[in-house]
């Protein structure tokens, strides 16, 4: 049976472009119409080699001007810059899980937030040696909380989640002096490496990247994951459905946008709520209807099935709809331009965080100890700005997909022993997994995260890039906005396996799986290096050897390139379809794809063109499993 | 009498003329040639309106397009930049802090480093309730080190050190949401902030821009400084000489730059050993000569009496002399230059910090439990350099000048009393300096502080600004490479009295100090901080009522403006010689001049001719004069 159910990127873009000519109605603009104002780009930022690290600059590399006033040459600019991204990236990832842990730390039995999988805390709390024994849940929650906090602070040591590697790359990276220490530590001395009149070696800076990188995947990210799961539940495999037509029309649409889970499980949790929903009622709507962006989408649709509107370049696309009463933000990712853009419509575009404030917003600091009630009046707000729709300005796209989500470790685990046969084979293991691959019933598995960005065609790269790799049967790991490419598409519905390799399509059957499992946000992706580091101990070998490989076809922020430091450090190759800005730099080049090879056994492929990319990602995999003699 | 022994900025820059010359021999560039190479330079990026924090970008705002693709506007990326080039500062400053409370963690009794200033360790240590009663004073050292580490990590509270404040102040950073947390944690924030998707509004930004400072300044500064002084003494006035004179054609000369004193402190100590002395004789050299650059320099110019060679834009033409057997740097405001400019003489450069590491130096780790062993091998190293000078390359210019260094706040409560009649006032106050600035026979006091920045004629504005000062009986208080262009001048010469006015010449007398004060290194502002809260406690006024305003008039790094911040946290009005780069956002202009005055009483002065910021500030210190009504 050839299955046609696609959601094609033209169909996407038909759509985009009638909301863009229903914007222009209202006078909004969107991101296609500033990238057109901003091109051509200059070329000394994109490739690295413009520094405004002092004032004594701006300096830009020429062939004229080989050194900055200070001396510093192409590499050691690019190498700055590079190592300063980093630094950016793993921040904004790593303070989210901060406050991960400020919320866990705020838990109460009759609180607005609550331990939902004391399971997960009482492995972790073990873990970390925090005593358990006849212990209230709460007192451990706190006592967790308290060594998840010092994981950013300490001043001695290096970060605890290390140890879950395996030893063999617990011993690499202490050898390379790459092992991080507290989190906040790393993103200081990536700081101070890069001032003026520091280092200047690109290789000091690429190895400080490594090391940054780290404390957010295996730090700051991992918490943020961990303590998300014992807060809010650990995800399990939830249907839902994704794209702007999940907006409805006769109802109060709540937008919810961003990456910390804490203010959208308030405003989900109201949304619910038999008097808002009445109240809803009063107003002339249906009901009330949340939708997520980006990868407040993904955490809220993996455990609470709630439907997700689209990934990042789509978040204008939905206030364009002019449906939308509210769109709620929280951090990370939110264009500014929904300030003056939701002023063209009704909608009511609140920023809740101190670290997202933005113009144009109303701005609601959410607080952990009146977290629901502020959900209630946000929710309570939107319903009254039912009202103000202008029904001159509505156009609702039909496009959406049905999408099952919310693979975390756990839950692979779980559908991995449905395949097995209890009374002979280990449970909770990976092992039906590598011996689909060890058998070549599937070639291996890729992790495909990251963002969208305009300098490519918009999802264009992270759908036909799926696409092959399934049809060569190569499984799927997604989150982020990858993820939602993939949702978008229709790749997380299970009949996705219809146009899969006839190997993979028999596991996606027997395993009851899309061929693209969902594993959730891009702080998740800390899930993919424990999904990886289960794989290489079950199979008894070290992580670069497993045919395993990362892929971020359209990354855009610092977060990516945070994420593909640690991807890179954990020994997984890492395959981009936007060039890192150090172009400018033969040896920051050479050490991106290259350097990090020689030492941590895995480095960047670089490819703009999406056919190449993943051409290069199955030869990857199947060099890997020649390797392997398998 | 006129007093006219003063080397002038033309006296240095035709010396430098000459060096440049001789370096054109061997080859050697300097940073005017690459001033030259670098003119012009990109208006988008000294407008702060450059935005490269994602990967879709760079974007640049121009009228045509008023914003990037994410819709960030001028007042953000310009914000944004703004907050990073805060943070970078805060972090070099605060790790230079966190690198000394290590080292006094390594301390012992025997060891390389050794505990100088038991009665300030002690002090800290009851401020910060670490026990000492009957205890060792290296456990105090090492649980003050512990309390000093967690300053920067800690998850709960604010810095221990903002309590040093007046209360008023530190109600209103308390109001203001200001009062920094860990120092990491508002390094962290500020890159968090700034990531793509988050703050966009100014205001937001430039708040968090003063708490950063703050977190440098109140924080890890003053960690660095009050460390610093119980390790290796608190300075107490010490006279030195200045300028590249202090090269000596006979004698092994290595000079010292950078920042933290550790590495420095071992190779004084090492060139005062009798071996390594007779080691030097053996291989024709009278003597070994240790000359300081840069901050190095004032650390141990104030401590041992070290001659200083220059500032910031010295450092290559110390090289340039041909007599520099070794350049060992640690830290911060190193020119990468130094390696290839290295390399046209026998000048060893070695490098010995892993946040400084530089192509063409040797690396030398320093350890704190080896450093007295590497101390000595590097000067060995010197000394066997020696012999590989070449005659041709020489040129030593004759200009030096002599100078009293070391004024911190004790020193200057010391020289105070000296003044006070001792049966009748109280001492270890600063009321002789209020009675002097209440009576107009000292009409206020300026704190000169940062860098040389080659958009200025190097030195010119330091000293320009420093002579009509005095001139006008304003005292000032210098530190960094402002204090050292004071020396080169002659300016921290008690002879210097004969160009002040006549009060403060006649105060200068009777307390025997030069009218420019010495406090130190550019941490060393921290003790600024706590002159101007002690002027304001003694005083009964709030900080910024005081007669007392800041300077930087040639700035260039992140750090001056990480100290600018807390400056202007702290109440106290900061003149700047150097546009900060945020002139592309109305906004941010309005915020970092006005904006802050509202915040917290001061803000920046914005003046490129050092003619007009002079008589700025002393119609500054005049009004905040006629407000007291004195």
């Amino acid at each position: 049976m050839e299955w046609n159910y696609l959601t094609t990127v033209e169909e996407m873009e038909a759509d985009a472009k009638k909301l863009r000519e229903m914007g222009l109605l209202s006078g909004a603009e969107t991101w296609e119409d500033r990238k057109q104002n901003q091109t051509p780009q200059c070329k000394f930022g994109e490739e690295g080699i413009c520094c405004r690290i002092c004032s004594m600059g701006p300096c830009r590399i020429t062939p004229k001007a080989p050194r900055g006033i200070c001396g510093a040459d192409a590499h050691a600019i690019a190498g700055r810059n590079y190592l300063r991204f980093i630094a950016g990236g793993t921040a904004a990832h790593s303070d989210h899980g901060r406050e991960i842990c400020h919320t866990m730390n705020a838990t109460e039995r009759d609180g607005h937030y609550q331990i939902h999988d004391e399971q997960k805390l009482l492995k972790l709390a073990k873990e970390w040696g925090v005593e358990t024994e006849g212990k209230d849940i709460y007192d451990i929650a706190h006592e967790t909380a308290h060594v998840g906090l010092m994981e950013y602070g300490k001043p001695f040591g290096t970060l605890n989640f290390l140890k879950r590697a395996p030893e063999e790359r617990q011993k690499l990276w202490d050898d390379l002096g790459i092992a991080p220490r507290a989190v906040d530590r790393e993103i200081a001395t990536a700081m101070h490496m890069t001032h003026m009149g520091n280092s200047a070696e690109a290789k000091a800076l690429v190895t400080q990247g490594l090391r940054t990188g780290l404390a957010d995947g295996w730090g700051g990210s991992m918490i943020g994951t961990e303590f998300s799961d014992i807060l809010f539940g650990t995800p399990m495999p939830k249907d839902t459905e994704a794209n702007l037509g999940v907006l409805e029309k006769d109802m109060v649409n709540i937008v919810i946008h961003g990456h910390d889970p804490a203010m959208s499980e308030m405003i989900v949790l109201a949304s619910e709520d038999k008097d808002l929903l009445e109240y809803a009622r009063t107003k002339g709507a249906k009901g009330i209807n949340i939708a997520g962006l980006c990868c407040t989408a993904n955490e809220m649709a993996m455990r609470h099935g709630v439907r997700m509107a689209g990934n990042f370049l789509q978040q204008e696309n939905a206030l364009l709809t002019g449906v939308v009463e509210m769109i709620a933000v929280d951090v990370q990712c939110i264009f500014p331009a929904l300030g003056p853009l939701s002023e063209c419509f009704h909608t009511k575009f609140i920023t809740t965080s101190a670290i997202a404030q933005i113009p144009g917003s109303i701005y609601v600091k959410f607080e952990a100890k009146k977290a629901r009630e502020q959900g209630r009046e946000l929710v309570r707000m939107a319903i009254d700005n039912f009202e103000n729709r202008d029904p001159n300005k509505i156009f609702i796209p039909k496009n959406k997909q049905t999408a099952t989500v919310g693979y975390s470790c756990e839950a692979i685990k779980k559908q991995l022993d449905t395949v097995t046969n209890s009374h002979l084979d280990e449970l909770d293991t990976y092992k039906p997994l590598i011996d689909c691959i060890k058998s070549g019933v599937i070639r291996g598995a890729v992790a495909i995260v990251g963002c969208n960005n305009p300098k490519v065609r918009p999802d264009y790269s992270h759908i036909e890039i799926m696409k092959k790799l399934i049809a060569n049967d190569i499984v799927i790991v997604a989150s982020g906005c990858s993820a939602q490419a993939a949702a978008k598409a229709g790749l997380l519905s299970k009949e996705a396996k219809e146009i899969c390799g006839a190997g993979l399509k028999r596991v996606c059957e027997l395993a009851d799986i899309p061929p693209i499992l969902h594993m959730g946000s891009c702080v998740d992706i800390s899930r993919m290096m424990l999904l990886a580091t289960g794989i290489a101990k079950d199979w008894g070998i070290d992580i670069p050897q497993v045919p395993v490989v990362g892929c971020a076809p359209e990354w855009m922020s610092e977060k990516a390139v945070s994420i593909a430091n640690y991807v890179v450090a954990t020994g997984i190759d890492t395959y981009l379809g936007i060039e890192p800005q150090v172009k400018g730099s033969s040896q920051m080049m050479e050490l991106i794809t290259e350097g990090t090879r020689k030492m941590v056994g895995a480095g960047y492929i670089i490819n703009k063109d999406p056919e190449d990319l993943v051409n290069a990602m199955i030869a990857g995999i199947e060099a890997k499993r020649d390797a392997l003699g398998i």
